[in-house]
């Protein structure tokens, strides 16, 4: 059987025909253009999903649902999308909208599960039954994968692993929550700490690699100041490593997955990033010598993950 | 069907004869005298097992397994009790020792995680398919209950939800790590926090309490002094209850439980501690209005869940 797979993004939808094992067959996509009456937004999903059908050279019949993973809050109980603030949507019945124009069971949930459930089917995590994957973005977003499938508690509003508290009265989150994980391991916490910095040290590489404009920093810049032995970029990174290694091991030390999968652009440093967080995490996990270790990987489903994902939800 | 819990402690083993619902029909217990080899230990509670399940009336072809709540380190899969700082046991063979002398299934977990089952099945959180229990004693303890069954990873080693860092650099724990909610949220940590804030405030009321002999100091001491208008005693039992609140949210965040329930000496207090707590977890979780919450309820097993939820490792 074959699964299709949206992935509705506040700038494009991107659509794929997904085979049994999370391989995309055809994949297409159209532009959201997100100001839209939800209605035709859907539309929109409907046609594109025949279109990718169609062109796969897949009947109908032979597709068993159809899968969205969104950003928000959905309630996948009831293929509704409750909120969220990307898309302008609030109380969207995705799957009773869709099944106007396609027959097919319909199956929502939100990215950050989604992306779990991909590297679960096909990705780093594949052939594990408990699998964590972590992407470090602009905020902090937390897939569980137990037993094969998504868990987000009862009411699909759980797995915010990017808002559990690690420095209780610290910096401020979006969430209104203070010292939320989100506020010191995304790419966004990784830029703020990185302007602190430069403040205090004018005289750091940093300031000559974005030409003294601290709006060009990103989350990369420490990364780029430190491998050229600048000072301030190398205690940027120790200290923001820590800080993702310090909710790692709470969720090592919570779930024991199998494999915990991370994901995010600052994984493209590779190895300078993941050999010291390796250690951080084995060094401070709870427990004993003895015991298998939960094994640390980079994510691999890349763009792809909102498509498989999804589609894997209705596997 | 019946199933036999034995709830292995430090001090006693207690044993008791369980049926479906939870619901204990008899039950008996032994000094543990843990300083004797383990196959002695094993062997009372082999007798003691068959002693209650024939003084039950029961015969032992209507006892469907043996389960084993004990504390430490378990090794689910093959019945092994890895490490039991406890008990002094060294990858005991619980599961094979017991079967030399009655042949029925044995499962085995830790005291937290049976503890956690014991509430799903016939206590707090019955009836709800995911369910979280901490237990706020010298340390903090979890049982994960997803879909009606013990959550605990892929190595039987999580759900150490006390181990989860809530002050980056805070306290120093038992297991090594700094300022994990154990550090701040136990009965202990209230002894410590209580014991501190004394030193600083020698005319509080506390230092009356306790015949200004601060070894006499016990997690209740603060809250008696609070109730009867003593500022540090107050300012002590305000600052417990966000740290016990600080890993609650973060516990809702990632679960989002039907039920969580708080066991441990503390709930004593009742309203006193729980008001306030309620009111800290629903300002501080993170989500929308509009979306079901997670009730916060009191363990009620007792002393009897380590044999009810043990019992039930088999059902």
């Amino acid at each position: 059987m074959y699964y299709i797979g949206i992935d509705l993004g506040g700038t494009n939808i991107a659509i794929g025909l997904v085979d049994d094992n999370g391989k995309i067959l055809h994949k297409d996509s159209v532009p959201t253009q997100r100001d839209r009456e939800y209605p035709e937004i859907i539309k929109d999903m409907a046609m594109l999903t025949l279109k990718v059908i169609e062109d796969a050279g897949v009947s109908i019949a032979e597709v068993k649902s159809i899968g969205v993973g969104s950003p928000g809050t959905p309630n996948c109980t009831d293929g509704i999308l409750v909120y969220a603030n990307n898309l302008k949507f609030k109380n969207v019945p995705i799957r009773t909208e869709l099944q106007k124009y396609i027959d097919l069971p319909v199956y929502l949930d939100n990215d950050a599960n989604v992306a779990g459930l991909a590297e679960s089917v096909a990705g780093a995590a594949k052939g594990a039954a408990h699998s964590v994957t972590i992407t470090l973005g602009t905020g902090v977003g937390g897939g569980i994968i137990i037993d094969g499938k998504v868990y987000s508690g009862f009411n699909n509003a759980g797995a915010e692993l990017g808002h559990m508290v690690i420095v209780s009265d610290g910096e401020r989150c979006t969430c209104g929550r203070n010292g939320c994980w989100e506020a010191y391991a995304s790419a966004t916490a990784c830029i703020s700490q990185t302007k602190e910095a430069v403040g205090l040290n004018p005289g750091s590489l940093i300031n000559k690699l974005v030409n003294g404009d601290l709006n060009k920093i990103s989350a990369k810049t420490a990364f780029d100041a430190a491998k050229q032995g600048d000072a301030a970029g190398q205690k940027i990174v120790t200290q923001y490593i820590k800080f993702i290694g310090e909710g790692l091991v709470n969720i090592v030390n919570i779930f024991r997955p199998e494999i915990l999968v991370i994901g995010g652009g600052v994984c493209k440093e590779g190895e300078y990033l993941l050999k010291p967080l390796r250690e951080y995490i084995k060094t401070n996990t709870y427990g004993l010598e003895g015991i298998a270790d939960t094994e640390i990987k980079v994510a691999v489903m890349g763009s792809d993950a909102g498509i498989v994902g999804a589609a894997m939800l209705g596997k």
